[in-house]
């Protein structure tokens, strides 16, 4: 794939006079003349389609539909957008839950979804290079072919592109022992707003030769330019795993435990995922279809550890539960003892979702992040405030405590208000603020969470990032209104 | 430790009319005004010695050396610093390779090292928060006594200051197993150029709002703000280890041997260190005290491996190792089997440099980056095009294969010149632009590299570079003509 390097700045000329965006038509006209008519679409429904995303957020259908082949038609499309002062909204699989891909009244939808090229595996290397377009599936898939294995999983997988993943910076289940999104990012392929293309693709791990640019574009969600290209870093296929459900009389202690889980088991510890009392107590009373493998407790938590081979892996866990009990640190464990089994504990943390649109009228969803040691105060000031302001809602707790992670989903028995939502997220986002947490830990900011933002960064921070958004598109063109950006 | 958040600009009117600099002894008199006149010296012989840093790289003595020793005095420093437009030199324990340390011509130079504040470790997060002028080894101590380990580890550790291997993004000999620094670094302190302090210190895995800032200043070396504090990823004690010396005869072999043991070990693979053969050849004729477990091959590499105990860590390197040779990928191998064995392996990597000074009148030390895939070529080439060039010197390659880390050694039998260096660079850097590499894998550019930078950094690159230094730094106070600034 060939690469434009610097961009020209010969569209410079085409904005009107009075600064104004020009006419969509002429717009639309002067992208199809430079990057072919079948690359534009004004079509009405696919124009609706592109309008919004997972999350639900109000939006206006954009002018039209851009969906480029290569970094060069990307560029093209970039260039004149800038030089006219057209805002755009960058499009991976949208499947973002804060609205960041839902377009806004007279934005164009740059849609990565016919850059789906994807090199063979590089065994050697242990890396993937891939164009934006390609689903995260698609990348687990290729790395599993090579016998390899992609870090990253979330449940939007068959949809989630992986150029949407890295501009999201996308967590999941498995951070604690591989890191975010950005850890699996070697190489990066980029295009500025004014159409520049950085293309920094050699995949190196050491490469200490000034900014590290990329690591500007990981989850500054499309507002500093877009990700076309890039390379994967792959890890080998996990070994085998054992799975232990564990129950705590005294939830104070579950930062501990983690910390004995790190030390003993090192980085075959996979998961540790605490689901508090309320929680326990939903899945048990309000949903069909999931056996708690013990009695509801103060906290459960999930722990998954690797090896070399299934009893391996059973021995270490053993090992550090047996030690755990004896401590009386735990109060009671079960380890899965067939595939069966590890399926049905791991259901009651990764089904239960599935089964909210049953037990609920309605839910106010939260994923924020607390540090380590403030998870219970957490959990215990937000029950409170949160039981006390809708009396009549189940609430429930759970997370990745390794990773800061704190899930808060409020079960409505009627429908959603908009005085329910902000009482909630004033109650939990204001809690998140007091103990230093973040009101995003992995969705992002996108344009639902943007009121909230100053709850977790500072003025000078804010301002920061809107310096170097100024620097890098001074116009302003790229998913405005969209995260910190103006 | 209390946060100015947000700088003021009463400083502004402090520069003089014709917009040069005031004159050394007013801005002394007013720097010492704001914070306290023991916090900065004229002294001569001080002056002299906050010159230099390792890398030898000439400098001018700065006009007098400031020693804050708070974040908000650093602050008041840089305000009236961008005000007066004073070139300011950042300095850590100045054992950087680059010359990034140096002064130049009527710089001051602002050094961390009266800020040595260290938290105690929080075991249940694993982490440490610590300020920016304390020492790696002062790290990695605290770090221990707690139960836990510092991931990063460099020959400098008892000088280099943590806010200098961040900066500097500094890597070492751990990275196949934990990363480079920029990946121990959960929340990070830094004061912008006009005094803002941008402070992120909650140490959170998962913080998805907005531009992650920190990672902007990792690795940039000092030229977009000064690291202050940090909040650092600690790990859980290695385990046990064991260590093999393996020889092979096909060296082209050597990426998928890696690709194997990576596929075979895992996370417990801890080091896969080549030494190409004239290395092994230089050590046995031209110095004493090494003994190397084999005889010389095209290539022999030091293979370690981590266990929960000795047994199991031992068990899983000679399984790795039978299948290798049962495959005939590998020609050798010996596994260390006492402490003593295990020294005098790593010994052959890791004190050679120690020997250089009685080995040759001088040496042309080169740090780069190759793609896995290319470095036997790498290799064989800069072997082909040094040795014509200078045909008396012997020649050293041996590198961190995992990390793409070729390290190149010039052994010179006659005094340095500057020709010879030049030639030896030009055919090393013009190598690792052909084949995709960095011309500096972990030292940095600093002074010394800046001419070279472009081998690896496309014109776009620098020129975005240069356009987050403008936003950031608009008056080019920080580190000027290090690393990409001007």
């Amino acid at each position: 794939m060939a690469v434009c390097e610097q961009a020209d700045s010969g569209a410079a000329s085409e904005r009107t006079p009075d600064g104004s965006p020009p006419d969509p038509a002429a717009l639309i006209a002067r992208l199809a003349e430079a990057i072919g008519p079948d690359r534009i679409s004004d079509d009405p429904d696919l124009r609706t389609r592109h309008a919004t995303d997972w999350s639900g957020v109000p939006a206006a259908a954009p002018l039209a539909v851009v969906r480029p082949r290569t970094t060069e038609e990307v560029s093209a499309v970039l260039q004149i957008c800038s030089a006219a002062g057209q805002p755009v909204a960058v499009q991976g699989g949208r499947t973002g839950l804060c609205g960041g891909a839902a377009t806004g009244d007279g934005e164009i939808a740059l849609s990565l979804d016919r850059m789906t090229g994807l090199s063979t595996v590089d065994r050697r290397a242990g890396t993937l290079t891939v164009e934006a377009g390609v689903t995260l599936a698609a990348v687990q898939e290729a790395a599993e072919e090579s016998g390899l294995f992609y870090a990253v999983d979330i449940g939007a997988r068959g949809t989630a592109q992986i150029g949407g993943t890295i501009a999201t910076n996308a967590g999941g289940i498995r951070v604690l022992r591989y890191g975010m999104t950005r850890e699996q990012v070697l190489g990066l392929e980029v295009v500025l707003a004014d159409g520049t293309v950085l293309s920094d693709m050699s995949g190196m791990q050491k490469n200490n030769t000034g900014i590290d640019l990329k690591q500007l574009f990981i989850g500054s969600e499309g507002s500093l330019g877009i990700v076309t290209r890039a390379v994967l870093r792959l890890h080998p296929r996990p070994g085998a795993t054992a799975t232990a459900w564990v129950t705590m009389d005294d939830e104070t202690l579950l930062p501990d435990l983690l910390a004995s889980a790190r030390a003993a088991l090192g980085p075959a510890l996979g998961a540790f995922e605490p689901m508090w009392r309320d929680y326990l107590e939903t899945v048990s009373t309000r949903m069909s279809g999931f056996s708690l493998p013990l009695d509801p407790a103060p906290v459960a938590v999930i722990v998954e550890c690797f090896g070399p081979d299934e009893a391996a892996a059973r021995e270490a866990l053993e090992g550090f539960l047996a030690d755990r009990m004896e401590a009386g640190r735990v109060t009671d464990a079960v380890i899965a003892s067939s595939v069966d089994q590890e399926r049905r504990i791991w259901a009651v943390r990764d089904e239960v979702p599935a089964a909210y649109p049953t037990a609920f009228k309605a839910i106010i969803p939260f994923d924020v992040s607390i540090p380590i040691g403030r998870m219970n105060a957490a959990v215990g000031e937000m029950r409170s405030e949160l039981t006390t302001a809708l009396p009549d809602a189940d609430l429930l707790f759970y997370g990745h405590l390794g990773d800061s992670n704190l899930h808060v989903v409020v079960g409505l028995h009627e429908a959603l208000t908009t005085e329910a939502k902000h009482r909630a997220e004033a109650i939990v986002y204001d809690r998140v603020r007091a103990l230093g947490g973040s009101v995003s830990a992995e969705h992002g900011i996108g344009r639902s969470k943007r009121r909230w933002l100053a709850h977790t960064r500072s003025a000078a921070e804010i301002e920061t990032m809107r310096r170097l958004k100024a620097a890098l598109d001074p116009a302003g063109i790229l998913n405005p209104g969209r995260s910190f950006a103006a």
